[in-house]
C-alpha cells in the first residue's frame, strides 16, 4: 500500500512537471481560446476612457501556436449594444475564406450575448496580428499578435536568446463613435493627430494638458498603476533579443528606435530578409518586423525606447503628440530607473527618404526565396486621391470611394445575390495621360461605390498603387495598405507618376520580400505582384482606420466557385438574417 | 384641346388643395414612417456630444394619429456599429405583443443596415410615448411622443384653444457606453446626478464649469444657436392651452410650474382625470400628463417656465443641476425676452408630502370611470431593495436582481425554448415579518435572475411595491414603475410597510386612475391591479434607466398559447439567430 501510494504521488508529480514544460507535440495540434470582449475603463495613457478588451487586457493576449497548427476563438461578444467582428491580419485562411473576420465582407457582425466560434490554420510560421474588423473598434483597443512557431526541427536562420513583442498604437481620447461620427459629418471634422502614442499598451499623456474640473475630476491621473510606469524590455547583458514590432496604428507611421543599440531586421510580415541594420525602424500600421538587438551597451544604465510619428506634421495640431516612451532596462538595474540620457529625438517629420531607403532596402533571406512569377496576366492601377461627396470628405480608388455593403460579399457571391451590389466592375486605371498626381485637382468629385474586382482564379495580378496630392497644395500622404487572404511581392517602388513601360524594367524580380501590408510613398508608387489563388473575397484597403471608412479599399473575388460550403454562423445580416445558426 | 388643358389644369389645382387639406378620413387610417436612427454631433445644452436623432430630430417627430389608426414605422438603423429596438410607451399592442420594442422581451435587437418595420394600432386617444429600449439608448435623445386623437364626432371633456407638446429630459454628458460600463464595473461608479435638465430638447449648461484647453476648444458654446436662446411657449393672451408634459429623465423625477400660472391636470397617462389645480406638477420618468393653462396673466411680459428635480440632493453632487428654463411668452412680446422677475424656486427636493399629495389627489374623471373589478385573484409584493452582488451594486425586486437574456422572451415562451431562461418562477413576496424596511440591511445580497411570473390569463392580479431604505442610511428613492402591455387601477399609496389586513381597507375601488406608470414614493407602498388580459411577454420596471440596468424589472407573461404567429422579423439573436427575415 505504502508502495502505491508513492507511485501515485510520483505520477502526479510527473504530470506536474510535464504540464509545467507544456513541450509542443510532433503533430499539429488544436490550440482553443475562450474570450471574453468587453468595454471597460482604463488609462492607457493615464487618461481614463472606454478600452475593448479581450479577458480583461488591452492588448488582448497574444496567440501562440507553431506552423499547422488549428487556432479556435471562441469569442462572445459582452460589449452590449455594439456587434463586432475580429480579422486575423497575416493569415490567409486558405480554405476557411469566411473566418477572415471582415464585416461585410466575409461575414455578419457577431451581436452581443452570441458566441462565434472562428476555426483556422496558421499555414506559415512568423509574426502575425489580430484586430477588430468592425466600424473603428480597432482603435478602441481590440487587437493582439499571433506567434507562429516553425515546425519541429526548423530553426530561423538567424540566433537569438529571448523573443520579445511589442505592438505600437497611436491613442485617441474621443471614443471611436465620436471619431466616426465627425469623419462622416457635415461639415467634416478631421479626428486630428492622436492623443498619445503607446508602446505595446502604455503610455503618458501629459496631464497639464487637459485642465480638469469637479465634473471630470481624477480623468487624468499620473499615479494610477496602468501608466504611471512606462513599458519595461528588462535584457540581460550580452544577450540577443528578437524583438517582434508591430503596428496598429489608427493613423500614424512610426519610427521607432532604442537608444544606442543598432537593430537588425530579420522578418517582415512573417518572411525571413535578409539583415538589414537600421537605428530607426520605419513601421507602418498594419506590417511586423522582427529585429534583433544585441544587449552590448554599458549595462550600469538604462536606455530610452522610442517612438514617434514620421509623415505628418503633428506641430501643427493641438495635440502636438508626443514620443512614446519605453525603457530598455539592463538587469540588475531598477526596471523604473530613468536613462540618463534624454530621450533620443526621432527623425525629420519630413524626412522621407530613409524611409524610401528602408522599404527599398529589404529583399527576401537567402535560402528562403520565393521568386513571383516572371510575368502579371493583369495589371491594374489604384490611384490614392483625396475628394469630396455630397460635402463629405472621402478618399478614393481611382476616384471610387468604397462603401461597404451590409450583405457580406462573399455570401453574395457565393450565392449569386447580385442585387446586393453594383455587378459593374469598378476601373482599373485613371486618365493617366491628364491626371496631374503633384496638384490639388480643379475637380475634387468622385462617386460612391461597392462593385468589386473579379480576379481569374490562379491569375498573376499587378497592382500599382499610386499616390497624388492629396485636396491640401503641398500634400501627400503616407497610406499603409493591406491585403486579406494573400502575400504579395513588392515589385518595387518609385518617385511621381508610374511609367508603364519603362519602371517595370527595374521590377525586384529575383528576391523580393512578401509581404501583406506595404506603404505607398507621398507622390510615389509601389508596385506588387500576387497569384489569385485563393477562393473566397478578399479586402485590400489602407490600413488607417480613418481612410478607410471614408473608403479607401476595394474587394477582389477570385474562385467563388470553388469555395466550400459556408457556415451558417456567418450570416443574419443583410439579406441572410434569417439564415445564422451557431 | 384649350378646353382639355383648362380641364388638366383644373383638376391640378384641386388636387394641389385637397393635398394641403388633408381633411381626416372617417375611417382609420395607416400612418407611415420612414426613420432614419443614427448619431450625430449636437449641442442640446451648449455641450457638444453624441445624441442619437431621428430623421435629424431629438427629440424625434411627433406621431399624430386618430384613434384606431394603424402606424407604420421602418426604422432603419444607421448607428454603425450598434443595434437598436423601440419601444411604444403607453400603446399596449393588443395582438401585436412583438412589436412592443423591449429588446430581450419581445424582440432581437435592430442591426445597423437594417430597416425594420413596426406595425400597431393605437386603440385608444391620449398621450403617449416611445423611447429606445436597448442598453441605455434612450438617454442619447432617442425618444418622442405620440398624440392620439379621439375619434371623429367625440371631443374631450374640456376645453382648449390650442395644443402644445413638451418632453422633460436630464441629460448627462458622459455617453450611455461610460454611464453603463461605471454602472457595471468594479468599483462601481455610479452616474451621478445629470448635468442639465431639457425642456424639449433644449437647456443651457454654464460653460464656465467647464475649463476647456485646446484639446477640447469650442465643446461648450453659448452662442450654438441650438442652445442660444431657451425653448418658448408662445401663446395668445386669453386663449386657454393643453400642455401635453411628458417626462423621460433618465434618473430624475421632476417638478415643473409656470411661473404666474396655475394649471389644471385634465388627462395622465392617455385617461382623462378629474381636474386637479396645482401650482407645480410633479412629474416622473414615463408619466404623461395634459393640463390646461390659461394664458390670462399680465401679457406685457414673458414669464418662466421652470423645472427642477425633487426627491434627489443635487447640491451634494458635482453637477448641482441647475432648474431647466423655457420661456412663457405672451404674443406679441419678443419671445426671447427675458422675464422681468427670476425664475421661481421649485419645490424643496426633500419635502415628499405634496408629491404623495398629488399621487393620491388623482381620480378618473366622471362619466370616464373604468372602475377595477372588486377584488383581485392574485397579489404580489414586490419589495424594491439596493443590493451588492459579486462586488457590484444591484437593484432588485425580492432580493432578486434581473438580467435580460439574449433570446427575447416571448419566443422562448411561445416556442417553448425552456432553457433561454430559469423556468423557476421569481419569489412572489419577500420576508415581510422580519425585514425591516426602515434601515440598511445587514446583509445586502442577492441573486441574479431571469425567471418571470406567469399569470392566469384574464386573471385579476394586484402588485404591491414596496419601497424600502438603500445601502445608505435614512436614504429611500422614488421609483416610477412602467408596465408594458397594460394599463393599472392606481388602488392606493401608503407610508411605511404595506400592511396586508387594513391597507385594502382603504384601496380606491370607485374612481381610481388608470395609469401606466406610477411612482413608489420613499419608504412607501403604491398598490395597483390590473386585468392579464393581453397575450404575451411584458416587462414592468422602475423606469430610472440605470436602475433598470441594475436589474431593477420583472417580466409577466400570460395567454402565450393566444399568441399569433410571430414574425419573424424579432427574431436572429440568441437561439434564434438563424430565423430573421425581413
Amino acid at each position: 500500500m505504502i508502495w502505491l501510494s508513492r507511485c501515485r504521488s510520483f505520477v502526479l508529480v510527473l504530470c506536474f512537471f510535464l504540464a509545467l514544460m507544456n513541450f509542443p507535440a510532433a503533430d499539429a495540434r488544436i490550440r482553443r481560446f475562450k474570450w471574453d470582449v468587453k468595454y471597460e475603463y482604463r488609462s492607457p495613457d493615464c487618461v481614463k476612457k472606454l478600452v475593448i478588451t479581450i479577458n480583461g487586457q488591452s492588448p488582448g493576449p497574444t496567440i501562440k501556436a507553431q506552423q499547422g497548427d488549428t487556432i479556435i476563438v471562441e469569442l462572445t461578444n459582452n460589449l452590449m449594444t455594439e456587434n463586432v467582428a475580429i480579422h486575423w491580419h497575416g493569415i490567409r485562411q486558405k480554405g476557411t475564406p469566411w473566418f477572415d473576420g471582415t464585416e461585410g465582407v466575409t461575414q455578419c457582425p457577431i451581436l452581443p450575448g452570441t458566441t462565434f466560434k472562428y476555426q483556422f490554420v496558421v499555414d506559415r510560421a512568423g509574426t502575425y496580428l489580430y484586430h477588430a474588423h468592425y466600424g473603428m473598434q480597432r482603435e478602441a483597443g481590440l487587437y493582439g499578435s499571433i506567434h507562429v512557431s516553425l515546425p519541429d526541427g526548423e530553426s530561423e536562420p538567424f540566433q537569438y536568446d529571448y523573443d520579445r513583442n511589442i505592438i505600437l498604437t497611436d491613442w485617441y481620447h474621443k471614443s471611436t463613435y465620436e471619431q466616426a461620427v465627425g469623419l462622416t459629418s457635415v461639415p467634416f471634422q478631421w479626428v486630428g493627430e492622436p492623443q498619445s502614442l503607446l508602446i505595446h499598451g502604455k503610455g503618458r499623456f501629459n496631464c497639464s494638458k487637459l485642465i480638469t474640473t469637479s465634473l471630470d475630476a481624477g480623468i487624468c491621473n499620473v499615479t494610477n498603476p496602468e501608466c504611471s510606469s512606462p513599458f519595461t524590455l528588462t535584457v540581460v547583458p550580452g544577450k540577443q533579443y528578437r524583438l517582434r514590432i508591430s503596428s496598429l496604428t489608427a493613423l500614424s507611421a512610426l519610427s521607432f528606435q532604442i537608444e544606442g543599440h543598432n537593430m537588425t531586421i530579420v522578418e517582415a510580415d512573417g518572411y525571413f530578409v535578409e539583415p538589414v541594420v537600421v537605428q530607426n525602424l520605419f513601421i507602418y500600421s498594419g506590417e511586423t518586423y522582427s529585429v534583433l538587438v544585441k544587449a552590448d551597451q554599458d549595462p550600469s544604465r538604462n536606455y530610452w525606447v522610442t517612438t514617434s510619428i514620421v509623415g505628418r506634421d503633428v506641430s501643427r495640431d493641438p495635440s502636438n503628440t508626443p514620443p512614446g516612451l519605453a525603457i530598455w532596462n539592463y538587469y540588475p538595474n531598477h526596471p523604473r530607473r530613468r536613462p540618463s540620457t534624454g530621450p533620443p529625438t526621432g527623425p525629420a517629420w519630413n524626412d522621407t527618404a530613409p524611409r524610401k531607403a528602408q522599404s527599398k532596402a529589404l529583399r527576401a533571406r537567402k535560402g528562403y526565396v520565393h521568386p513571383p512569377p516572371p510575368m502579371s496576366d493583369r495589371v491594374i492601377v489604384f490611384l490614392n486621391t483625396q475628394n469630396q461627396i455630397n460635402e463629405r470628405r472621402h478618399w478614393s480608388v481611382n476616384n471610387v470611394s468604397f462603401t461597404l455593403p451590409h450583405t457580406p460579399y462573399l455570401i453574395a457571391l457565393k450565392e449569386n445575390l447580385t442585387h446586393v451590389f453594383d455587378q459593374t466592375p469598378p476601373p482599373t486605371g485613371y486618365d493617366f495621360l491628364n491626371y496631374d498626381i503633384n496638384i490639388v485637382q480643379p475637380n475634387t468629385n468622385a462617386t460612391l461605390g461597392n462593385g468589386i474586382y473579379r480576379l481569374d482564379f490562379n491569375s498573376t495580378v499587378d497592382i500599382i498603387l499610386q499616390n497624388a496630392n492629396t485636396m491640401l497644395p503641398n500634400n501627400s500622404e503616407t497610406h499603409p495598405w493591406h491585403l486579406h487572404g494573400h502575400d504579395f511581392w513588392v515589385l518595387g517602388y518609385g518617385d511621381g507618376k508610374f511609367d508603364p513601360f519603362n519602371d517595370p524594367k527595374n521590377y525586384s524580380l529575383v528576391d523580393p520580400v512578401l509581404k501583406n501590408t506595404v506603404p505607398v510613398h507621398p507622390y510615389g508608387w509601389t508596385a506588387l505582384r500576387f497569384r489569385a489563388d485563393n477562393p473566397g473575397a478578399w479586402l485590400f484597403h489602407c490600413h488607417i482606420e480613418s481612410h478607410f471608412l471614408m473608403g479607401m479599399g476595394v474587394v477582389f473575388a477570385e474562385g467563388i466557385d470553388k469555395v466550400g460550403k459556408l457556415p451558417s454562423s456567418i450570416m443574419g445580416c443583410g439579406e441572410t438574417l434569417g439564415r445564422h445558426s451557431p
